[in-house]
């Protein structure tokens, strides 16, 4: 028997996802979001919501353009951080030693350090509340050459970490528990 | 120094998600959904997206309301079987022996079973291309006592897990990486 805890905003797993963009004058920046994923398979897109509140949402609504990259558990500390602090009145990447690199294909920064990103042009722009939802499509994805078994990321190498809302702590990535599509078939 | 692996969707950790809806004879069906998450704090609101070929989606459509139940790592092998089959041909309830709960607060099921549970009513629809995206308001969370701590659902107790996309698999949840919002003070 279930009890009632009200209306509010809790679901396990959530990402840590940290959306690169470029201001006014070019300065690359990033900040850590938290509701967001994958929204679409063909074309392949992203979702990322902003308060408009955020330096990263006026970058977005100007450049029409976000990369998202996936932290490893190495860097949750540069992670968490560039959540607390605004660009507007800090370097996030200068304050971190993290590396800002340009993408190819979209107008936008990825994080050098950190394993894998996807580069994503604005497609829809969805006022929900207090915040706005933006879907990305994927151009591309680059990853580093160690995460990659031929062409696919490989979450064991990655090690990513997840963001627990209620808890308020980060955790990082446990066991395999076994193939998708193939150990339900005889529940 | 990345490589370009290409436009395609990858992320992690992404979320196993278990919408549960009513049909229109109001048999009450599950679906496991992944592109999925939190997408606003205020009105509290979820997002997932389903291809229009699922079942689920002419029943979120004509009910205009969903639930997100996140199984435990003990229901890896129920939730991986509810996105193998259809409930077109199926009763997905019946099958796994899991329970479908009315929610008193909005016209869908949610799985008993299942540590806690978002009750959502419909408040956008968004067509993307393949998946068409359904952004929920969470109007009410529903919880099991032991995986409370107060109102707070703590995901040490719930032992969610999540799905890899390029690697195919599940896995659970690791060790705790420290506090979110303030590990990263001084990067």
């Amino acid at each position: 028997m279930k009890r009632s805890i009200g209306a509010k905003t809790v679901l396990y797993p959530t990402p840590v996802l940290i959306v690169g963009t470029y201001d006014a004058e070019g300065k690359p920046n990033m900040m850590a979001a938290a509701w967001g994923g994958i929204c679409c398979s063909r074309p392949p897109c992203v979702a990322v919501s902003l308060r408009k509140a955020t330096y990263t949402y006026g970058n977005i609504v100007a450049r029409e353009a976000f990369t998202l990259s996936i932290p490893s558990e190495a860097y949750v500390e540069q992670a968490d951080y560039v959540g607390l602090v605004s660009g507007r009145n800090e370097d996030k990447f200068a304050a971190t030693g993290l590396t800002p690199v340009a993408s190819n294909v979209v107008d936008a920064p990825y994080v050098g350090e950190f394993p894998f990103a996807l580069e994503c042009r604005l497609l829809h722009t969805i006022e929900i509340g207090l915040h706005t939802q933006f879907i990305g499509e994927v151009l591309d994805v680059k990853a580093d050459e160690d995460v990659l078994d031929g062409d696919r990321i490989d979450i064991e190498r990655v090690r990513p970490f997840l963001f627990a809302p209620d808890n308020g702590a980060y955790y990082g990535l446990g066991s395999r528990l076994g193939k998708a599509f193939s150990i339900g078939k005889k529940p």
